[in-house]
């Protein structure tokens, strides 16, 4: 983390351009070890069907290949990559190392992650692996090497796809020890490290490395930039697993792009470091068919997952086409859900719209999560709109691919924050740091304001507007940024408990970097209040909730809004000093919609389309406009001008009807 | 659980009249032991005061009888069998097996259990025994010879009562060395196991017995099969426990009748099986006072153990006088209540009515939970209540004594199916089995009719109707079952989410086995739609909760209500296709209620008595008409033609009254 | 437990006036060792500034002092005594016991604490020692010793502060030998122990000393007196860490007093016990700024340390001067709180003001935990707030150090009585004994009645009136003080539950002990029915809450309230015999308060003040009468007669007008 740099794939590189070839990927995760091989050949039959011209083989399939240590048994996976050729499938082929054969934990007990509280996570399950295990490393390179020497070259190989939702800690004594050595690596001396983790604080000072273990149980609470490097640590860990099997595949193939699928929004992963390791950024995607906002957090995770691609396209790795089977209640997609938020992928960037997963599994832990075809078969429900979509993936495929989304608005997001903020020590356990992104972005998307995501030391020269919904801990290289977006005329809206922490999570003095104090207008900082759950504050014109601040501000500042009533009564609620404006509580969602569409207003940045009726989505990708209706009712949307609508063919003239969950996409 | 077989105690056993002999056994628990002798006199005076006939000895006595390893202290219960001999008391004689002495987990801590974390259970409570420890099963074996060898002929022997309450599961290494035995006598090889666990997914194969470890700890969902052939395991290791010790004290004692207490509807155990091996099968019922529906509560233990016992006489083992002290508020039972409940058991076939315990105990971890005398003694008003409850058990006891109870109805239970659906991976977390059944025994309960219940697969000829709350794993045997009963012109109800899976908790193809959607007209099941906590989903004249479903009928379905609004709007909630119905929600009580009261109708099952006043219980037990007022207030009811009133020695012509909690036992 | 004597310091201590000597100490804690030395001279210039008269040095300093096994690194804390000295900064010395090194942990594991399942407590926090380890104690004793014998003369040392916060349980191996030979001194013989813990209920009869460990993980409920004598012998455990460190320190220093901080109304240490060991009695003291009550939570520990403090002056060694950081949602102080609670603190008996800590961290677990300099800095709120009250101590002290409040009313309370009580087995979960007393103390302090606390086996003659809370287990001696204290002529209000269990934790005979049935009136108890959560039951005049009882009054008891409705209609709600009351209920707020203001006017026994307007807090200490505004807006206070106003200087005649978290400390 201390030699930020931008993201995207490596230039010369392949890339996801190299898989579609003018396509857009469409298919899924294909386990036909699971079935007979009557039952193949039924597939490719449905899948011709349906438009599959993707399939992801292999995941979870080490047992399959290698059941006992040292043996390989490639035969059945040579008839599938032969099969799905002949039918001209695409094959994404994974490395199975995500979940490694009985025989490796029984063998060998240290493969096995330990938890905090050194419980063991034993075999029956997935991902038991322990990233820093020298066993399970030595014996994931051995098979991806076989894998990749056998097919590199073999005609269906489209794309590598390495591991699966990398997700695992690790607390054991292994771990500890590469804890240790990327503690070294990173602090040089303990003496340095004692300085960053402030183990002057409860006497926690360290006399040698050998001292150190991972941030096991304990009395009470834990030191916090102990926590955060373990996170550190554990992210960087996982992506040394990614990169030691990616670098064997691309010696044996290297025009072939390699990926691994991230789970969205996820916090054990530092995606910005990892997006850069990778040739095709891929994300897997799962919103609430119950959820109001389930189209916002799908078009939250499509912005980010476009913006670690560097604002190219990317691949959604993994769908349902119905129900999950891990909420606690789990409801399917009602008719029209699936096409219409696949068409927002593809609205959003996406070249890949992608399934978890083919043909729904009769037996195991996921057989009540949904797949193209589900349990209801050929003539479900289900499988009847996977072929619509199938149809008109390929009838825009065309007209979309490598084409691009160009937002004038970067929200910033940072994984270190986020790990740093969530201390058992913070504040106030109310702030959940992903749900205040997700309430910006959402004031946002309501405002039918496109955004990219950008980490904070990123090149933010594309924007007109900066907005940061929280950043608790910032880099003095991301301050200087900011202070620089702004010098340079950039508007820049930022939420409370921004800048309060340096990279070793030490409080800045005021507690709140100074340069971002004097940005704002802000004299001192006297106290942090958090409300309740529940509790609102009103202020000028609107509610807050979630925090309020005891701000006194400069004579600089204009005091945009103030608090009314209880203790803070008079005090700033928003602040504004040129084209910077600092927000010390969390705004009612039309209030946040109202402030930031008129900052962007002020910053020259318009709506995709003015005058959208309640519940439509509308994004440009290239020279289209897709529209998309979220609402449980049919609406007509005005747009100026003629088009032709290109997934009914129909020419459209000021204005459009969308049916309920309907979708449009015009061209010009 | 391959070969499905009729419950009921073995031909030519012992049974439960062996033991009464035309009385009702009255009395409970006695732990003596814990008193001085001089209090032992006083019980026997209090005991005859009562009317007590039958204590139970040796529960938990190990550390007293075997202080130390083969150490043999048979004095103080010498004493004690002969004390009650004397005073005519009936000893219901235990095996002291479910606390070992604290030296076994000294000397051998492989007998103490393991929990799924791999944590050990202690002892200094009680249960914490393995199942599969060599030593515990071998000690067992020895106390319990030397105990029956020493009391078979003792004239004040009346049955043996092995273990207690046998719940403890263990995930150690000697219970995983038990399981893997389990496995290979179920499945014969390592082959069957992986396609009867599906092992395909996720990679698990296994290559071999010794790779095969209990359903441990692991990173995140496990195989439903593993958890499911886990549970069956432990429910017959516990069984194995038993048999072991019913063979020992049936050898010394081939004719007296051997029991081991359930805990009502207790989900470890399945008690069908467990039934069978039993001569008397007996259980353990605490309704909580403060449940509005705990005499339903009761209702349902009680109709569910008469029917483990094929229709006879079972034994009530334990309930309290009083207050338990389990629960979160632990509250008395009202006056009367006592003898209300105790009544309802005997109307349900209970040929004895005891209690944990006799004599609270006024130190230990139960120190609050009552007994017939409580700390208040003999003057208290529990007391007082237990004295009349055994005045009327005599005077019933010439009259019911070995009469039945013969439903019209049965419910269809089984634990295979409770098991299988309980995988952390289902549809939906608020579909909890039992509440379920609940919901549609209240039902019945509600409308009048006395029900049996019954295992899938037994033999339903006797029933003219019979209804499957959900049964959401069914075997073959069981589906041909039910298609049996409906050919031979019998009405069947059935809930949703049944006939899902098969034995091995396999998706059956179409999401419900293709034959009984055939019997219900169902031509395919699209989805399944669960509702959230506290959601409901409009119906033709009622609201469903919990669950809904996006159906296909078939054109011989007969749609006797449909969803109304929503996404399912249009779509059936009931089918019925000739004398079978469907149902793909769950009905708010009342149209439960009337459903099945209506269905009942059609099947020429009609209520024991029409026009019933709100909260009266009736009953038929051989040809005495038992009322039970659960109300709060008197009431009246309306009996046509004249009666004996029993319990007050009354004549009965047309109406009789009931008080608050009152009661009437009328005669022909 | 089974020789009750008086608390307060042995005579012929030191106390704390040897360290005030006419001043109110002020300051807090002090850690230095996180700053560089250039910030100790403007600390220097800022406790100058503030009135800091007061720090506490070397709290968790181990690791600093000796890094490694038997080094001795003292440079530091030389330069920091020679500092505050020559500042004129009284030194509280605190042995740094509480956070042992990293390498005690990692070469001697046996020194980490093991919870209840066996997990360990890794070191990376604070408090990571098993009390029982003789490592532990030996590293201890050594760097206690080095400490004292180099800083037992140094000039600014006022006062030692051993260990910090006690508060470690410890089910290990070393701790399990040591309850073995704590038991042994307890009971002599196992048979003892056998009758003790009532071992014949679920047969756990112990054969030998070997065979006992702590109550670890069990299947079910454990015995109750095995976790209550572990709780005993956990607080003796730590009292013995304690008082091996204190004898040290005296050793080298026999003129300075010692403490040790309790936290406020702590469950793990019976702080009667301790606070017969030391000089000064502490405590810290953390209300809710946001809580309604946090002024009354503040005034109950105070009483109660106050009473630990046999009446005389204590030391409040630890407040927040805004937030903390280990709530949920942590809220600071507003404007004028902490001035305001901290003159609470001196009316009810404090010569000690100080603070968790002096200035605020800016790195490790509490950065966010508030200092007297905050991240603020100099010109935040919360410092300018420090400074004034610094001054007012100054103004106030000549006129309150040394002087006593006098109290007329004493609240029992025990913690073996709490131990017991909070058996997993109880009668319901609902009943918190702290939340209990709280809300007894909480009626008396609403109606300004001063009340003091005392064990019930203390000497009760210099109080006119006695409550009793709840106080589950009373050994026969508090009995009879109880029985002495009404033949004397006292009053008595006795809440319910009481007396209900010996010192074992036996049940006595009839559910509560005879003769406090015969002190009540009370013929015989039937039934305890406690209330569910939101559950009230309706009595004469006032709701109830919590609990009821079905009691039968014998005909000496006078019924001073009855149950209204429901099961216990008619029944004894309140009884009364001369001037002993029984509450079967807990009556809501404003009843409970009128209950105990008229048993205390019976008694002679007046408020502080009459006619206080609401939310105003009235205290007498010596001759002087602190008046403390706890409301959000400004109030007028009649009194009587001619004062001076202390804190303004000003004349005040027969009214005061207290602003908005106002204060008034009137002279005669």
């Amino acid at each position: 983390m201390r030699t930020p740099r931008g993201t995207g794939p490596e230039p010369g590189r392949p890339s996801l351009s190299d898989a579609t070839r003018g396509r857009i990927l469409f298919g899924g995760d294909y386990n036909p070890e699971q079935w007979p091989e009557e039952t193949w050949h039924e597939d490719v039959r449905l899948m011709k069907e349906a438009g599959v011209n993707s399939v992801t083989l292999g995941v979870f399939s080490w047992a399959r290949l290698e059941p006992r240590p040292g043996a390989r048994e490639f035969g059945w996976l040579d008839r599938l990559m032969d099969l799905m050729h002949e039918h001209g499938v695409g094959v994404v082929l994974a490395t199975p190392t995500s979940s490694p054969p009985p025989w490796m934990g029984r063998l060998h007990p240290e493969t096995l992650p330990r938890d905090e509280d050194g419980r063991t996570e034993w075999w029956g399950s997935r991902q038991h692996f322990s990233h820093s295990s020298a066993v399970y490393r030595r014996c994931a390179a051995a098979i991806t090497e076989d894998l990749a020497a056998r097919y590199a070259s073999h005609p269906a190989l489209t794309m590598w796809h390495i591991n699966n939702e990398y997700c695992t800690f690790d607390y054991g004594d292994e771990a500890a020890a590469a804890f240790r050595r990327w503690l070294q690596d990173r602090y040089g001396t303990v003496g340095a490290l004692n300085t960053a983790w402030g183990t002057a604080f409860w006497g926690q000072g360290y006399d040698g490395w050998h001292e150190v273990v991972p941030p096991r149980r304990a009395h009470y609470m834990k030191n916090p930039t102990h926590v955060l490097d373990f996170k550190r640590f554990t992210s960087d860990m996982l992506l040394e697993c990614y990169t030691a099997e990616r670098d064997i595949v691309r010696r044996h193939s290297p025009g072939t792009p390699v990926t691994s699928n991230f789970m969205p929004m996820w916090v054990g992963q530092d995606a910005w470091r990892w997006a850069a390791e990778e040739d095709v950024v891929s994300v897997d995607l799962y919103p609430d068919p119950r959820d109001p906002l389930g189209a916002q957090h799908g078009a939250l995770v499509q912005d980010m997952t476009r913006s670690q691609a560097a604002g190219g396209p990317w691949m959604l790795m993994e769908q349902a086409a119905g129900a999950v089977n891990w909420r606690g209640v789990n409801r399917p997609k009602p008719r029209g859900l699936n096409r219409l938020w696949s068409l927002q992928a593809v609205a959003r960037g996406a070249d890949a719209v992608c399934y978890f997963q083919w043909r729904q599994s009769r037996q195991g832990a996921e057989k009540f999560h949904s797949g193209m075809i589900g349990h209801a078969g050929e003539r479900g429900r289900a499988f009847q709109e996977i072929k619509r979509i199938g149809a008109e993936l390929a009838l825009l495929a065309p007209h979309v691919t490598d084409t691009r989304v160009t937002p004038d608005i970067a929200v910033l997001h940072d994984w270190d924050s986020w790990w740093a903020g969530e201390h058992e020590g913070r504040l106030s356990a109310e702030n959940d740091y992903a749900e205040v992104v997700r309430a910006w972005h959402r004031a946002l998307w309501e405002a039918h304001i496109t955004t990219a995501f950008a980490r904070p030391e990123h090149d933010l020269s594309a924007y007109r507007m900066v907005v940061v919904p929280q950043l608790y801990l910032l880099t003095d290289t991301a301050i200087e940024n900011l202070l620089a977006h702004v010098r340079a005329g950039g508007t820049l809206v930022c939420g409370f408990l921004t800048g309060v922490a340096d990279e070793d999570d030490r409080v800045r003095p005021g507690g709140m970097d100074e340069r971002l104090r004097d940005l704002f207008g802000i004299r001192a900082l006297h106290e942090w209040w958090p409300l309740d759950a529940g509790e609102s504050v009103a202020c000028d014109g609107f509610s807050g909730r979630l925090w309020s601040e005891e701000i006194e501000p400069g004579p600089t500042a204009v005091v945009e809004a103030r608090y009314r009533g209880g203790e803070l009564d008079g005090l700033p609620a928003v602040l504004r000093k040129g084209t910077a404006r600092y927000l010390s509580t969390l705004p009612e969602p039309a209030a946040l919609r109202a402030l930031l569409a008129g900052a962007a207003r002020s910053a020259g940045v318009r709506p995709v389309l003015d005058g959208l009726p309640d519940g439509v989505e509308a994004v440009r990708r290239g020279d289209l406009l897709f529209l998309l209706n979220h609402g449980r009712g049919p609406v007509t949307v005005e747009v100026p001008g003629s088009h032709r609508e290109l997934l009914g063919g129909a020419s459209v003239r000021g204005s459009v009807r969308l049916e309920r969950y309907g979708a449009a996409v015009l061209a010009p």
